[in-house]
C-alpha cells in the first residue's frame, strides 16, 4: 500500500488550514529567531573555538534540520527567496565545512575531534538522520540538490564506517532516527544501499553488541533500546521519543522487506503502547525519568512527561502502521494524538511551546518544597518560546505543514481514508475532495474519483452512530464503498460529547471521567473555573453546551458539582455539594491565558 | 496546671494493656538485640579505631538512650536484674569515657574529636538531651544517681560552653531536643541553671545568629528552624521532627515563665499543623524531602513521610499544650495521633517498625522506573526490623510504657481526663478508675474521687452524642462535673462508624471519604478486598458490620462497589460498578500480612 503524500493534498479551510497559517505566519519565524538568538545556525559554520560561549551543542544540527525540513514543506506550497536564502546560507556551511568523507557535525567537527562514531549516546547519527530528511526535503521543495548530494555522500560515510568496516565504536544508535532517513533517502534517490544500511540498524539494534557502549549513567538496557532484538519486542519501553523513531525505522523496513516477523513486533509494541500506556491525550510516555515509558497502567496526569515529539514520532508510527496493516485503529490512535496531546505542546499563537504536556495543573503544590533546596519537580505551567534541549518546536514546524501525510493510502483496489480534513487532492488518476468542518462537527462530504477502485472511510472509535448516504460494508474500522469510478458521498459521523473512564486498572483516574467530544478531548481551568478543579463533579447524563471562544472549536459548558468551602481539614462527609456551570475548553488550548490550574479528569457524580 | 505523670497510672487492661505487654515482652528485646548487632551499645565504649567497621554514628547515643529510658519506665512496674545490669554497664561506659568536662558523645570522642560543639546539624545535642532524660528515667525507676549526675555535669558542661562562654561554633542545636530534656532536668534537680540554658536556646533560636554554621546542602532556613525568632511563629514549617521537638521546648519555657507570647506562639503553630498539615492519621511531615511540613493542605497520601518519631513527639506537644490551654483540641489531636499515625510505626508483634507511615500503599507502581537507574522513591511496604537511621523503635520503647501521661492534668479546682483508658490512678489524695474498653466502645466508667475537685472529661471532637449519668456543662471541649469529693460517673460517647471527608483544599483526597469509629482510622488493604483498591466506592449511608480479628480492634465490613474489568483503555463511561463485601481493618494494622496494597481514602458512590 502507498501513502499519498502531503504535498499532492491542499488543505484549504478549516481547523488544520488554521493551525498551518499559524505555523507558516508565525511558528516558523518564531523558532528561527529563537535559533538564531542561541546561535544554532551559526554553529553550522563551524568557527567555535574551545574557551567561546555558546558551544555546538550534539544535538543543535538536528534542530535546524527540522526547522529547513519544516521550511522545505511550506516552499512546496510556494516559494519564498528569503527562506530559500536562509536555507542556502545553511547548505553552504554544512557543504563547505563537510569533511573529506562527508562528514558533517558541527559538534563533534570543532570539539571533542577525537570522539567522532565514539559515544553511542550522543546523537550523532540522530542528528546526521535529521540532515537527510531536511535535504530529501529540500531537493523536493527546490529542486536544488546540493544539500542532498552532500547528505548521500554523509550516508556513504556511515555506511563504511558502520556497515562495511565496521570500524565506530558502536553499532547502532543511542538516539534512533537515521533508520528512518534512511529509507526515505532511499525513496528519494533509489539507492538500495540506504534501505539496506537501515535494515543493518534494525537488523543489530537489541542483540546485545552495544553493552559495553558508552551512554548515560542512569539508563538502562531498556532506556537504550537493547533488552531484546527488536523483532521479539512485545512491549513499548525506554525513552519514549527513541523508541517511537526507530518503531518508525522497524515499520520501513517491515514494508519495504515484507517482513512479517518485524510486522508482527511493531504490531506488538504498538497495541502496547494504547492499550496500556497512553494518555487519553495520546501522550506516550509517564515519566520525566529518562523521559521514558514505565509499566502498564502508570498514567500520572501531573508529572505525565508525554513530550510533543513522542506525540508526532507516534503520529510518524501510526502512518506507517496503517499502510501495512488494514485496520483502523492507526488512524485512530493518531487522531488522538494530533488533536490533543501533540496540539497542546504549541501555544494558540504559535509562539511558545510544551516540551512535556501534563494533563494536570495544580499550581498550588507547584512550589510545596518550602524548607529545602531540593524541589519535588513539576512540569512548567506555562509554555516557553525557546528550551535548552528545543527538539519539539521544530518538530511542530515541520509536522503542521505535512499533516495531511496522515491522511491517504491506498493499494490497488482501494483508496483509504484515514482521517477528516477539508481539502483537496489530485495525485496520478485520484481526486479527493472533503468538505468539512471536522472536527467542529461529524459531517463530510467526500468526492472522490479513482478509476478501478472503491473507497474506505474510516469509522473513528469513539463514533458510535454515523450515516452514509451509500450502500457500504464495515472491515476492520473502515466502511468500503464502491464509487465506480467517481461518486460523492456524505458521511455523518455523530458527534456527541462523551464522558470517557479510563481502565480500573489506571488508579491514577479511579472514579473519574474525561470529557470528548469526536476526537478531542475537554480540559476545565482555574482561569474560568475558580481553583480547586480536582473536586469538580460531573453527571455523566449531563447535557453539555457549545459556547464560543478564540480557540477554534468551541467550549462546553455544563452544570456540575463542587464541594462547598470549609475551614474544617476533616469533618463528617454529608451532601455538601453546590452546583455550578463548569466551563471546559479543547485540552490543546490549556495554558493559554496565565498559569492556573487546569483538570482534564473530574469526578463522577 | 499539673500534668498526672504515668508512673501514678496503671494501665490493667484492655488496648494499651495489650500494647504495653507488647513492649514489655517483645519491642524491648527486639530493639535490643538489633542495638547489640549493630554494636550501638558498644559505641558506648569508646574503643573504635579510624579504620574499623561500625564507626559509631553521630546520633547513636540518642538510640540507647531512647532504649534506656524506656527499659527504665519497665523496671518502674517491675525492676528486672537483666535489664538493670544492661543499663548500668551502658552507664558505667558513658561515665567512664566521660571526659574531664563531663562531655559524652560516643562519635565524637573517638572520631572526628576536634569537631566537638562545631557542626550543628551534627545531633552533639540532641543526643544529649536524650542522655538526659534517660538519666532522669532510670534515676526515677531504680534510684541510683550515677547516670543522673553524670548528665547533670554533662549539662552544666553544655552551659558553660554554650551560654556563659558562647565558645561553641553554633548558638543553637540543628535537631532540637535539649531545650525539653533540660526542662526535665530542673523538674528532677530543682536547678533552676538547667532551666534557664532551656529558656536561652529557646530565646536565641531563629535570631539569625545561626545562619553561617554548618547544616546539610539541601536544607533552608525554614528546614533549621531558623526562619525567625519562635515567638514570631505562626506557622509549623522545617523538618516536623525537629520542630515538634523545639515546640515541646516552646511550650515548657511558654509553662515555667508564664510567657504569653511563646505561648501564642504555640498555639498558632498547633493550629497551623492540626488545621492545614497534619493526615487524619495524625501523621505529620508531607515529604521525604528533608523530612518536612511543606504546603498548607499538600497530603499526598502514597508519599506521606509522617514519621512515626513525628507523631510521638507531636503527642508530646499535644501533651504540654492541654496543661497550658484549657481546650480539648490538644487531646483530640493527642488521640488522633496515638490510635492511628504513631501505632502504625509498630506491627502486631513489636518486632518490627516503619519510620514512614504512608496512608496508601499501591504495590503495582512502586517499581515504575524500569527504563533507568533512577528510581521515583516511595515509602517501604514492609515493616523492618532494624534502621540506619533508628530513632523511632526505641522512641516507641518509651512512648508507650508512658503513654498514660497523656491521660490527665489538674489544677486547684479541677482534674481534667484527657484520654480514656482503662486504669488505675493514684496520685497524692487524687483517685481516678476508669473501667472501659474503650476504644472499642465508648463506654467508661469513671470512679473519681479528689477533694476539693471538680472533673472535667473530655468530649472527643469525633463524638457528637454523648450522655453522663450526672449534671454537666460543657466549655472548650470539656463537660464539666461536681463531684463532691469522691462520685462514679458513666459517660456514653456514641461511636458510629463515620465517613470523613478532608477539606476541598486538599487536592489529594477530592471526592473521597474515610473511614472512622470513634479515634480510630481504618483501612482497606489488598490481602481482603483485591487488586485496583483506588476504585473502590462507599456509600456514606451504608450500614457497617463489626467482625473479629488479630488487630484488637473489630474489623468492619460494608457493602461497597468497585468498577467491572475491562480490557478497553478508555471506554465510554456507565454504570458500570459492581457490588463487594468491603473489608476494613484499623490503619495501625496496615502491613501485617505481606506485602499488599493499602488504601485510608476511598470513593464516594
Amino acid at each position: 500500500m502507498k501513502n499519498i503524500c502531503f504535498e499532492h493534498i491542499k488543505i484549504d479551510d478549516g481547523f488544520w488550514k488554521v493551525k498551518q497559517d499559524m505555523v507558516k505566519n508565525s511558528t516558523l519565524y518564531a523558532v528561527y529567531d529563537r535559533f538564531m538568538d542561541t546561535h544554532r545556525f551559526d554553529a553550522l559554520s563551524c568557527t567555535w573555538k574551545e574557551g567561546e560561549p555558546d558551544m555546538p551543542h550534539i544535538f543543535w544540527d538536528s534542530d535546524v534540520a527540522k526547522w529547513i525540513e519544516g521550511a522545505s514543506y511550506l516552499l512546496m506550497e510556494k516559494r519564498d527567496e528569503r527562506i530559500e536564502a536562509i536555507i542556502d546560507d545553511a547548505v553552504d556551511k554544512i557543504v563547505s565545512n563537510s569533511d573529506e568523507n562527508g562528514y558533517f557535525n558541527s559538534h563533534f567537527l570543532v570539539t571533542e575531534k577525537d570522539k567522532r562514531f565514539k559515544i553511542r549516546s550522543n546523537h550523532e547519527l540522530y542528528c546526521a538522520g535529521h540532515l537527510m530528511e531536511a535535504a530529501v526535503a529540500y531537493n523536493k521543495a527546490t529542486g536544488k540538490d546540493k544539500f542532498l548530494k552532500a547528505m548521500c555522500r554523509f550516508a556513504d560515510y556511515i555506511d563504511k564506517v558502520f556497515r562495511k568496516e565496521k570500524s565506530a565504536e558502536f553499532i547502532t544508535p543511542g538516539h534512533p532516527e537515521i533508520e528512518l532517513a534512511l529509507v526515505r533517502l532511499y525513496d528519494a534517490t533509489g539507492e538500495k544501499r540506504y534501505l539496506e544500511l537501515s535494515k543493518y540498524f534494525i537488523d543489530e539494534h537489541g542483540m546485545g553488541k552495544d553493552d559495553a557502549c558508552s551512554s548515560y549513567d542512569f539508563a538502562n538496557n531498556l532506556y537504550n533500546q537493547d533488552e531484546m532484538p527488536l523483532r521479539e519486542r512485545s512491549t513499548a519501553e525506554g525513552h519514549a521519543v527513541r523508541a517511537l523513531y526507530l518503531y518508525c525505522g522497524m515499520a520501513d523496513i517491515a514494508a519495504r522487506y515484507n517482513d512479517k516477523e518485524l510486522l508482527e513486533a511493531c504490531k506488538r509494541v504498538f497495541e502496547d503502547m494504547v492499550n496500556k500506556k497512553m494518555y487519553i491525550s495520546g501522550g506516550l510516555g509517564s515519566t520525566y525519568l529518562g523521559e521514558t515509558f514505565t509499566v502498564p497502567y502508570h498514567l500520572p496526569n501531573r508529572t505525565a512527561y508525554a513530550e510533543t515529539c513522542a506525540a508526532i514520532a507516534m503520529a510518524l508510527f501510526c502512518k506507517r502502521m496503517q499502510m501495512i496493516d488494514v485496520n483502523s485503529k492507526y488512524a485512530d490512535a493518531a487522531e488522538r494524538v494530533i488533536y490533543n496531546g501533540f496540539l497542546s505542546g504549541v501555544s494558540m499563537d504559535g509562539k511558545s511551546f510544551f516540551y512535556e504536556n501534563p494533563l494536570e495543573i495544580d499550581t498550588k503544590f507547584n512550589d510545596v518544597n518550602n524548607s529545602t533546596n531540593t524541589k519535588e519537580r513539576f512540569p512548567i505551567t506555562q509554555r516557553v518560546e525557546v528550551f535548552e534541549c528545543s527538539c519539539c518546536p521544530p518538530n511542530i514546524v515541520r509536522f503542521i505543514p505535512s499533516i495531511a501525510d496522515l491522511m491517504y493510502s491506498f493499494d490497488d483496489e482501494t483508496v483509504y481514508v484515514h482521517q477528516y480534513i477539508n481539502s483537496q487532492t489530485e495525485y496520478d488518476n485520484i481526486h479527493i475532495s472533503q468538505t468539512t468542518a471536522y472536527p467542529a462537527d461529524g459531517k463530510i462530504k467526500i468526492t472522490c474519483s479513482a478509476p478501478q477502485k472503491q473507497i474506505a472511510l474510516r469509522i473513528p472509535s469513539w463514533c458510535s452512530d454515523f450515516k452514509i448516504n451509500a450502500d457500504y460494508t464495515v472491515k476492520n474500522g473502515y466502511a468500503y464503498i464502491a464509487i465506480n469510478g467517481s461518486r460523492e458521498i456524505e458521511l455523518e459521523l455523530n458527534m456527541p460529547v462523551v464522558c470517557v473512564k479510563a481502565n480500573k486498572r489506571v488508579h491514577e483516574n479511579a472514579g473519574r471521567i474525561a470529557v470528548m467530544r469526536g476526537p478531542v478531548l475537554y480540559c476545565a481551568e482555574g482561569v474560568d473555573n475558580g481553583e480547586d478543579l480536582a473536586g469538580i463533579a460531573v453527571d455523566i447524563s449531563s447535557e453539555f453546551k457549545q459556547e464560543e471562544n478564540d480557540f477554534i472549536l468551541p467550549s462546553l459548558s455544563v452544570c456540575a458539582y463542587r464541594e462547598k468551602d470549609s475551614d474544617m481539614l476533616y469533618s463528617k462527609a454529608g451532601d455538601d455539594y453546590e452546583k455550578f456551570t463548569l466551563k471546559l475548553i479543547p485540552y490543546y488550548a490549556f495554558a493559554n491565558r496565565g498559569e492556573t490550574e487546569m483538570v482534564v479528569w473530574f469526578l463522577r457524580k
